[in-house]
């Protein structure tokens, strides 16, 4: 349990190339685990956070990634529910189990641990667990830092799982795949039989249709500017398709031309406001429910009018799917497992860790949904 | 079932005083029915209606009027479940029973009988009941226009009582005692032990409490700018206090002081954003959910960031307390008459039907909570 030199992929600064190189894990303090990452993949969340776009948020250098999945290799002073040789999935929404919040029925917003773009440090002693080969001290991103050899996590953002689940398909339970089904299953709880649209099918938008196919909806409309998402959606389950740049209406009106007073539930994973307006106004009046999903960083407030709130539609926010993650998250794997959410249409393209820029460059091209990195 | 010439009193203008005069009262045509009304009473809706400020909704001359209660004259052709005698209350947010969203268990907002305030005829034949005695058209208010010895209402938006209930209070459940209990019972569906924060205490507001006190909250905060308000609102049941005025903080850093992390609930009646705001930051994240039951005439949005719905707050809001008009009414009533919920607070001052006029300047000057005319 001593310090080792590993390597990682390093981000010196907004938009630069990251750097692979030799950096120093510490030892996982009180609590805390340090794991073997053994497979990551890129989120527009690291992309944004590479791109540097919330300055607030920046912090470097700093070792970014929170879609992983990996093996114990130590355990800090304290921790109980793991142990070397583990299978687990880093989450950046952690849970402690025992603040007012994890013993709370209606969130799954830990009051430590919860996802935090702010925080670059522990959150134990406020100190980095990762430092250059000349000391200098490497931040840490989201409660995971995945994109290392090895990463120090606190054991409320482990997830220990069933050591006989796949571990290459687990690491899209560390974001997408829980975050865009649980806002299906656990946000929205949309009953089967019902109809939902889906505006922006990256991964997390995909991964909502997938929720939405797997408990039965009877339509499912997708929503995206980029042509080639149309055949991916339907591998996947849209039943309908609507690409707002070929279209001569507001998107909202051919959602009614589709189903009469609009869809049960939408799902924005967008992160714009016009497209959230559309969203809201897809859902049909007097039940809608438009559930957020996609970040947000304009500083344009909610483009809806107080009165709008009275036509019945609601408008909530998920993270992480309302999944708790280390209570409810090892069951979600095994159905999982048992193929009931498919996971195999989300990972488009794997490449070894050393060419993780090139990932990079295949997310904001928008060719990849998921490109799997074999660390 | 011949027109008939009853008393009225018929506004004019924006702002001019009522005329009581004699007017024409049309029968009862297809499922409608005429009331006689024996008590009514004034709601912000009308004043804001009478002072004319949305000039969208403006249509003179008008009989205004939405809170009341009286007895069935007649009825029209099809009405099966009224005839005369019968003892009613006339609801603004009627129930067709047959409509999609009438059927649906997750919304009161009737396809055709819904709240509409633009709406100024009778939804059948799109024509007026009431005239003047020298034949001009007199328009219609809220689907019931109960500033008037007789009124003529779809059979969908008149709900039959128990005959026992005593008439003079049941008028409130027309609007206010049924807006803001159910807004607790129904909306928010506010569970005994949590906490509440109200804004704006008039007689919503006051029924908001009075809902909450009766479900069994354990905290409920009342924040009203007129000092008169605390008297009356610990009458009825609130726990503390705020006078927005006599803070050097922001209203929900004072919750917080109250209750630390906030109320699980908070209802906005006030119509105004800057409170509504702060009615949203005195709820808990994680869970809190913040009611809209104020009528927002500005044409602000919502004052917030899209983000903050990640904190896990809910915004709602609730028209008619989410109740049921036609079917969940008549029970409502009855728990109202075994004392359940006490309605007696709420009438501070009785007049003749005569000084309607003087009625409307006690509600402007904030004296009154509901002035309850005999016509």
């Amino acid at each position: 349990m001593h310090a080792h030199s590993y390597e990682a992929a390093v981000a010196y600064g907004p938009g630069e190339s990251l750097v692979i190189e030799e950096i120093v894990v510490d030892p996982p303090q009180k609590m805390e685990v340090r794991i073997k990452i053994l497979f990551t993949s890129i989120c527009h969340t690291d992309l944004s956070a590479w791109q540097g776009r919330n300055e607030a948020q920046q912090a470097y250098p700093r070792i970014l990634g929170h879609e992983a999945a990996g093996i114990v290799e130590s355990v800090g002073e304290g921790v109980m529910d793991l142990k070397s040789g583990d299978h687990v999935v880093p989450i950046f929404n952690g849970e402690c189990g025992h603040c007012i919040y994890c013993k709370s029925e209606n969130t799954n917003l830990c009051e430590k641990f919860r996802v935090n773009p702010l925080r670059s440090v522990m959150v134990n002693d406020g100190k980095c667990r990762f430092s250059t080969k000349d000391g200098k001290p490497i931040f840490h991103f989201l409660n995971t830092s995945t994109f290392s050899e090895y990463t120090v996590l606190d054991s409320a953002c482990a997830v220990k799982i069933d050591p006989k689940a796949p571990l290459n398909k687990m690491a899209l339970l560390s974001c997408c795949i829980s975050t865009g089904v649980g806002a299906v299953w656990n946000t929205a709880k949309v009953k089967p039989g019902s109809s939902v649209a889906v505006f922006g099918l990256g991964a997390v938008g995909l991964a909502v249709v997938e929720g939405a196919r797997a408990i039965g909806a009877s339509k499912i409309i997708g929503v995206d500017v980029n042509p080639d998402k149309l055949a991916k959606g339907q591998t996947i389950g849209i039943t309908d398709f609507i690409n707002p740049k070929l279209i001569d209406k507001p998107v909202h009106e051919k959602v009614n031309d589709i189903i009469e007073g609009g869809v049960d539930y939408s799902f924005e994973c967008a992160g714009n406001l016009d497209v959230l307006r559309e969203a809201f106004l897809s859902t049909h009046d007097g039940w809608g429910l438009v559930v957020v999903l996609g970040v947000h960083p304009s500083p344009r407030l909610l483009p809806l009018h107080p009165m709008e709130l009275f036509d019945g539609r609601k408008i909530v926010a998920s993270t992480f799917g309302d999944f708790k993650g280390k209570s409810q998250l090892p069951e979600f794997a095994k159905t999982c497992m048992h193929g009931v959410v498919k996971l195999d249409e989300f990972i488009t393209h794997e490449l070894p860790f050393e060419k993780i820029n090139d990932a990079f460059q295949l997310l904001i091209e928008g060719k990849s949904l998921r490109c799997l990195l074999h660390v």
